[in-house]
């Protein structure tokens, strides 16, 4: 009998979900749009019976597939209840129990959290934190999510919401934050924090900009370009270097479209990071890219919720 | 049979030491100087014997007394490795091997942290803490120590040196730290911060003021001594609000002299605290005074280092 895990990310637009091997193989895949359905219940239906389907199809070679579990990573996502409350990016109102849905449709344990805590412990069983166990993962997307792993857990707090790095304050008279504050970390080190600081070197640029045009401009050297990664990088440095000062982590792992532009973001946050770390932390703490992949990232995380807690029972 | 342990404080000026019961009671105490011996090998020596004649003068009521470990607070204090590093505030060189040395003068297991991770167990065993999973202590003392606890342990971070609050950075061009850096958390909330801010709110004020004169200042209505406050706790509440988005906890107890203040102090943390929590996390924290006595949370919380590891091993 072979154990597989159902891996299920549930994002603003699309759902994307998968079956996934102990080695961390996905060995089938599938997405659809999170909103086209009447609504969660549908959705998460929907999703289980093309669960299933995969399932079958994969059974025409692995007669003896069978499924331990399902894992779910969405935004706002309470590993203690399995809900989704009140998520700012989906359009659900109030509190969603996916998880108990999910059992019921699958029968089999589901497990939930947030997106960026289940890719954090995507890192810690597939990825580059296989043998830590402290370290924070920092998710470098529209926003900037986290997780935090302390003895090799996941940091859930007493609600089950610990791990919100992006919304620490930087600057109180800081930039308007989509949560109503100002100056959280995610409105200057995120997908969409670092084209607000390349629109404030160059008021001419065009409207359109986004990430990835000012990465490019930055490899053609362009001033500001390079200059709105070296910003970013240095407010991303001083915060993770703030972060140590909490759980004193081994290493941190930077994930994400923005992770991706390598060294043009790691050189300047860790040379900011070093600078800015109390003297006891200096040279201890690796600043590391992800070793999951983009694709791939969401799919594993989720189905890692899974594979955890079954090597914790076993 | 009855087990006790014996708790240790090392500090500064001076070592306090005492026999605890497993009911939180001080069943005995003394006090030596820290410095007034060749070296930390003697002092943990002199230490030993007196403990030992503790132990015979309670022998005479208590003929069963038994005892089960030592626990010991410490500036610097390593729990992984027993040791105390480079502790800036004594006059110890190096890596000193306290816990080692206290095992082989007493013959029963040594366990040491930092004082204000012992509180925070000290708090968790027989304080306001008794039955919480997530908290944070914070002590207010000549600095800002702090202590976190996640589902009921300390954090101690990959190398034991976790839980470093007053060194998170507010403000880097902010008020210079004994640390080498600037705009460190304790330079402004700790009873040498509110010193600075009361002297920078009444440059006449005399050199010699300190945190309790500000406090009978302000009893008094003095407009600067209230100010001070207001502003200590402005800065205080916003950062114990960023350090919720890390580990999500139940409650944050506030000990130490300036924490004393009561309400003075707490009124101005709390409103700050809410007004700057990030939304999921409002009205869901308490901030709390610390219910150990301020005489003799240093021995309790020493000693609750034993008694932890018993509760965890029985």
């Amino acid at each position: 009998m072979e154990s597989v895990v159902a891996g299920v990310d549930i994002g603003g637009t699309n759902t994307v979900f998968g079956i996934v091997s102990s080695e961390g193989n996905i060995l089938a895949r599938d997405t659809i749009s999170t909103n086209d359905h009447k609504g969660p219940e549908e959705l998460i239906h929907i999703v289980s019976n093309k669960i299933k389907e995969l399932l079958n199809n994969l059974r025409t070679q692995i007669p003896s597939l069978h499924l331990a579990g399902v894992g779910i990573g969405a935004p706002n996502g309470n590993f203690f209840r399995g809900t989704i409350e009140f998520a700012p990016n989906l359009k659900w109102k109030g509190v969603v129990p996916v998880a108990e849905w999910f059992e019921k449709e699958l029968s089999v344990p589901a497990l939930l959290t947030n997106d960026a805590n289940a890719a954090a412990i995507g890192e810690m069983i597939f990825g580059g934190a296989r043998n830590m166990q402290d370290f924070l993962f920092i998710t470098l997307g529209t926003g900037l999510g986290s997780g935090i792993v302390v003895n090799g857990e996941v940091v859930y707090g007493h609600d089950g919401f610990a791990g919100e790095i992006g919304h620490v304050v930087m600057d109180l008279k800081g930039r308007i934050c989509g949560c109503g504050r100002k100056g959280c970390l995610e409105t200057y080190c995120s997908a969409t924090g670092i084209v607000k600081t390349y629109q404030e070197l160059n008021p001419s640029a065009s409207k359109e900009t986004d990430a990835r045009i000012i990465f490019e401009k930055a490899l053609a050297g362009e001033k500001e370009a390079n200059e709105a990664f070296r910003l970013t990088g240095e407010m991303l440095g001083l915060a993770l270097a703030n972060s140590v000062a909490y759980t004193s982590p081994q290493a941190i792992f930077l994930f994400g479209g923005l992770a991706q532009a390598g060294e043009i973001l790691f050189k300047p946050v860790r040379e900011s990071f070093e600078r800015n770390l109390l003297m006891i932390y200096k040279q201890k703490v690796q600043i590391l890219p992800s070793r999951l992949r983009e694709s791939d990232a969401a799919i594993l995380g989720s189905a890692s919720l899974i594979y955890k807690m079954l090597e914790k029972s076993s």
